[in-house]
């Protein structure tokens, strides 16, 4: 290598009309929200369309796509929402697109806004889902389709160390992230405290947990399925605060299920118990 | 375009010397094959080679991956194997790669080899999982897991219009291939027919069916539940010859499960009706 040159300072007059270096100002509020400004994939759009619940600004759709159905019914949605459809080419769409899965639709909206945390707790036929550091966006996309599925009435994301609602995720939860009621908050570890004093029963999720879902005591009120990251499952501070850990009882060779399968698995399992 | 010269006849000595033209050749006999024979991914690796269930040829591993436990895990066990380990670079090894998940580890291994249908049906405690046209291989190594987990005791994939076992399948799998018994049919609707004639409940899955999986009458003796491809679900053939056909209930907005988030409910629920 050659040994650098020392670097002469800049002239003032650049310095102060260049814009303000990215990387020493804080993240952009975008970065620290919800997400799911862009939505990706046909599945995906069409319900965002459907559900009617936050404002679309407009749909980019590719050219060179061949005719099926489920185009022309979010075509026919977005004009009865008022929403602009450009029609573009394909390699700009692929430019536009944040996934590889986008299907020639992508959709840009308003972020999903966040409700308070004892707003999702307060129903007294709550099922929450509430998230501890997820950080693989198709298994949150995943997990939400379930939840979805299974009649959960809130999630709770953490801000931090875990995937947001992202293209990917809103791509997988193909359009369930327009029906559920997030809660944005600081700590999953208390949170999990509010939980179990407003009443709701906190059931962790971890492979290794002595007690079966399927003899655990879960009642028919409000119950919160606590789930943990890919690699690592629950911290055990979030563990200790929960006020049930079960597992998931596996017959064959392998340790664990994929973190969205088992979330499948015990939403359903609670629903079923809490009654049809 | 310029028009084509007429082709000169190729000198008959070139002809007999080079190897065959695939492209005019019938396909080799490992397309038609359950496939598994490359394996990726750490997980997947270490099972395969955990499970001593086929012989592995050879372990490749990248030179430039951090230290990890499981990474020792493998060494130990391919020594205890006596297969051989290549270490290599970063960039062979993504040549040498089907999938871009394979985490600096890749095994070359025999074949997958089915097992027939009446053998993996005269189990009296069979639970069998029927693959009727899964083509994405996420989804099919995403069941595969889940089956291993809820403790399948048979696969039947059909030779056409499937996801064979390929490295993604694998990947995903997380290793279940390595435990879980296969058998490979020419047909899924006559396979249906030959489990119904041996006492195997066949259980078809279909989002629009009116029966719910959770009051269907489904007993303690064999059981097969037939799943459809990620688009359409069941063939109307396969549907017709299912002894019952249930759905998921879906709570939501949504209409359907992702096709392995449903597989997962309804195995366990299958396996849970069945006795712990």
């Amino acid at each position: 290598m050659t040994p650098r040159a020392p670097r002469a300072p800049r002239p003032a007059a650049t310095r102060t009309r260049r814009p303000p270096d990215r990387r020493t100002q804080p993240p952009r509020p975008a970065a620290v929200g919800l997400g799911g400004d862009q939505v990706e994939g046909r599945q995906a759009v069409l319900e965002l369309l459907r559900a009617n619940a936050r404002p679309v600004r407009r749909v980019l759709i590719s050219e060179s796509l061949d005719p099926a159905p489920i185009l022309d019914e979010i075509e026919t949605m977005a004009r009865r929402r008022h929403v602009p459809i450009t029609y573009t080419s394909a390699g700009k769409l692929d430019r536009e697109a944040l996934t590889e899965g986008h299907q020639g639709v992508i959709a840009r909206a308003a972020s999903i806004r966040p409700i308070e945390l004892d707003d999702v707790a307060s129903d007294p036929h709550a099922l929450l889902l509430v998230c501890d550091g997820i950080t693989d966006p198709r298994n949150l996309g995943a997990m939400l389709r379930s939840a979805d599925g299974a009649g959960v009435t809130g999630v709770v994301l953490p801000r931090h160390r875990s995937a947001r609602l992202t293209p990917a995720v809103t791509k997988t939860a193909a359009g369930a992230i327009e029906y559920l009621r997030f809660a944005h908050v600081g700590g999953i570890a208390s949170a999990v405290d509010r939980l179990n004093r407003v009443g709701v029963l906190t059931v962790g999720l971890a492979g290794e947990a002595k007690d079966s879902l399927y003899v655990a005591d879960i009642g028919s009120g409000p119950t919160a399925l606590v789930v943990g990251g890919e690699g690592d499952g629950l911290s055990p501070l979030v563990r200790k605060r929960c006020a049930l850990v079960v597992s998931i009882p596996q017959r064959g060779s392998l340790t664990s299920l994929n973190a969205s399968a088992a979330v499948s698995v015990a939403l359903y399992e609670v629903a079923r118990r809490r009654g049809r």
